[in-house]
């Protein structure tokens, strides 16, 4: 029977970031990190197609150079009362009990599974970070040549792009809604997208649902409510992914009311010696701290580095003050990218916006030459920023890392207006039309016959 | 005799901002901009180069679309008591009186001039933003294979690099300074940077200066205090840029004691009527308030942007709160960036620092496929961010920009260490090594034995 000071279940981006960060911050324990297949199975088409070998090496070399354990096997249950844990390690096929001190619950989300006839079918895969089912996906991928993508959220669009652009193929897009990306991006960027994917060729339905995948034992046919049929050998489920929280539950671990694993500021679970990060751990919204489905690699890792100095002495400097969505996709040479509310989420919950909206032409022979759609969001009365949308060329990567800063320093309209940025002709926008400014100029100029804002105290 | 409402001097970055914000937030306002030759001047080799006219058309198009008139003459004289100006107009080179009520000066920068022997002689130019000197220069540049640069500061690094490796060029660049960049980056990236130009095939000559340029007419040699003497048909100066003031001074407006041109945080001067931004404008420190030498395209259009809000009315939530030194510039495929304080300044101000500093390998076959070396510097106490520097790929250019807001917000390292980013797996860092999380680990880390931070009150 062996045991660590701490051990994390689970190597997705928040275990990883967690085992790190506790060694870095307590070197005397023992660390040990349990991964049932891969390292570092974050999402994004680029990582589950291309796969990046090179960045699950950098991962494993810094999980080994910080004297971090690395076990392959899965943890099959949590006696708490004994401070142990079961696990079945794969490399000896023996079930093991393992004693820790503290733990670190970082079990990650699964694929949400469609009840429709035919789900079961040679050629029907939800897409998975789970390598196993990736390797045989791939080998499907070669011989398909017509593909179904079911769910147009940000998933089913990166790959829609991905697999016309890139691998030539026949993709139809089946979204249920109205409009693309409809829960990440408001209609004028759903619509851009949506124009963009047809440009490259993708069929994109909407307003409609997958009723049968039809064959034999191999998908020959998608049958969609409509009527609509669609010769097709493959399919792919992108409906959304539940957080995998089986372990806790049995555990006895007070979950919150969707399902994820309920924690404190510190990550702690009902259970002091038991912490919880990324996909299967709750998020609170940062701006009204209600509990919310938010999985991103960027909130767990941020969750791992506070969960991973708080194991043994909780510091109040470094608490998780609230989850911000911040995406960034591929949209074939296009990048899309959102953080914080969008108009409808901030309508939805109750605030008086304002927005500004831009839109700045390419410039040919310079590294800006695709077009770029910004909107920025904020309250009315304060003016501070609630969100923003993004699409354009490279120049993306940077805006909104720039807005996801702002956002977690409640950055108001006119110190974004004013904002001093480093640029670089011919790389970046220059200073006297950077997007982030235009489009806060834009807002504020829009509310200015209203009335003035209130500086939020600080 | 004409009256407008406010006229601005100079259509650099600075006065094109002021004068579309004048416009913007007074839109029944008359607004004229007058420029000696051309717009947007702004500095750095691309576009000193390349010059980029689509971008000087789109500042041009943006200020007739906002109803900026446009004058090419020269500001000869400011009449304060009659609130008038003289100018040369030169489409019809004669002399005209204009009427203001409120006067913007964005009358830049002009470069230093050594006093060398020789420094008349054909083939020595300064490194200019005057479109007319650059056409002869770029003449002069087709026609000459050696090349010296005078000064290893940020212009001459970046015309080194571009001129070798561009223009194959041999290209000496000579400093009197025992390091390059001593005055923007620390030790550690003077060195870096020596090392990618000496491999590009700069020949960098430091701690000597040029004693005589020599020739007849046309510069044929280069001989220096050491005694070397260098085979040259072009020398560029590059020592520095100095307030272009003269305008202000005759007016008798207050002078700061760098020679700038004194303005509060609204840019007004000592001339209530009369605002001033950008080169020749005064730049308060961020972080002491102390008057400093900055001039940055950035700080100009933040400061453009201030004034042209504030010429009729004061807005206290857009004041300039103090400049920020946020610099991105290209060593052939690399970007070298700095933001704020490097260390020795830091020290040089008194402030008790500690530093976080990382070096990332490449990761082959993505974006991010080239080495970055980031320092960021904090104070002791608190743990806020005082400055950054970074060399490395083109993802430099966000990571400048996120740690430039962290500073104009005050974040601190434990901020910093838990910062959610957006990130796009083969096209950015991913999340488990974001370089600024990272190295605001170490810094922390390195802190740790020694003591917590007290959190700033916010």
């Amino acid at each position: 029977m062996n045991y660590y000071d701490a051990i994390i279940i689970g190597a997705g981006p928040g275990g990883i970031s967690a085992a790190i960060s506790a060694k870095q911050h307590y070197p005397e324990k023992s660390v040990l990190i349990i991964e049932k297949e891969n390292l570092y199975p974050s999402s994004g088409v680029n990582h589950i197609i291309n796969n990046y070998p090179e960045i699950r090496e950098i991962d494993f070399n810094n999980l080994e150079s910080h004297d971090v354990e690395i076990m392959v096997g899965e943890a099959i249950e949590i006696r708490r009362d004994e401070k142990t844990i079961i696990i079945k390690n794969y490399e000896n096929e023996e079930e093991e009990r393992l004693v820790y001190d503290k733990l670190i619950l970082s079990t990650g989300s699964k694929p949400i599974i469609p009840l429709i006839k035919g789900i079961e079918k040679k050629g029907v895969f939800p897409i998975t970070k789970k390598l196993s089912l990736l390797e045989s996906l791939k080998e499907k991928l070669k011989a398909s040549e017509n593909i179904v993508i079911m769910g147009g959220g940000l998933i089913g669009i990166e790959f829609s792009a991905y697999l016309v652009k890139e691998l030539g193929k026949k993709v139809f897009l089946v979204e249920k809604e109205e409009r693309l990306a409809k829960r990440s991006f408001d209609p004028e960027f759903g619509e851009i997208m949506k124009n963009k994917l047809a440009e490259l060729g993708v069929k994109i339905i909407l307003n409609d649902v997958i009723e049968e995948f039809a064959g034999e034992e191999e998908l020959r046919r998608t049958i969609l409510k409509s009527g609509i049929i669609i010769d097709s050998e493959l399919a792919l489920i992108a409906i959304g992914y539940a957080p995998e929280v089986s372990l806790a539950r049995k555990a006895g671990l007070e979950l919150a009311i969707n399902n994820t694993i309920r924690v404190n500021e510190y990550m702690m679970t009902s259970d002091n010696n038991i912490f919880a990060v990324g996909d299967c751990a709750e998020k609170k919204d940062f701006f009204t701290r209600k509990t919310r489905n938010l999985m991103l690699a960027s909130i767990a890792t941020s969750e791992g580095r506070t969960a991973g100095a708080s194991l043994y002495e909780l510091d109040f400097t470094r608490i998780h003050q609230g989850s911000i969505r911040t995406y960034s996709g591929l949209l074939a040479d296009n990048i899309i990218a959102t953080v914080g509310y969008t108009e409808e989420m901030a309508l939805q919950e109750g605030f008086e916006i304002i927005t500004g909206f831009i839109e700045l032409p390419p410039i040919p022979e310079t590294n800006i030459n695709k077009e770029l759609t910004m909107k920025l969001i904020f309250t009315a009365q304060t003016g501070v920023l609630l969100g923003a949308e993004i699409i354009g060329g490279m120049a993306v990567t940077e805006l909104i890392n720039v807005l996801s800063t702002a956002i977690q320093k409640t950055m108001t309209i006119t110190e974004l207006e004013s904002l001093q940025v480093a640029t670089n002709l011919g790389v970046t926008y220059p200073p006297t039309i950077y997007p982030i400014i235009k489009a806060a100029e834009k807002a504020h100029l829009s509310h200015r016959k209203k009335g003035h804002f209130i500086i939020p105290s600080e």
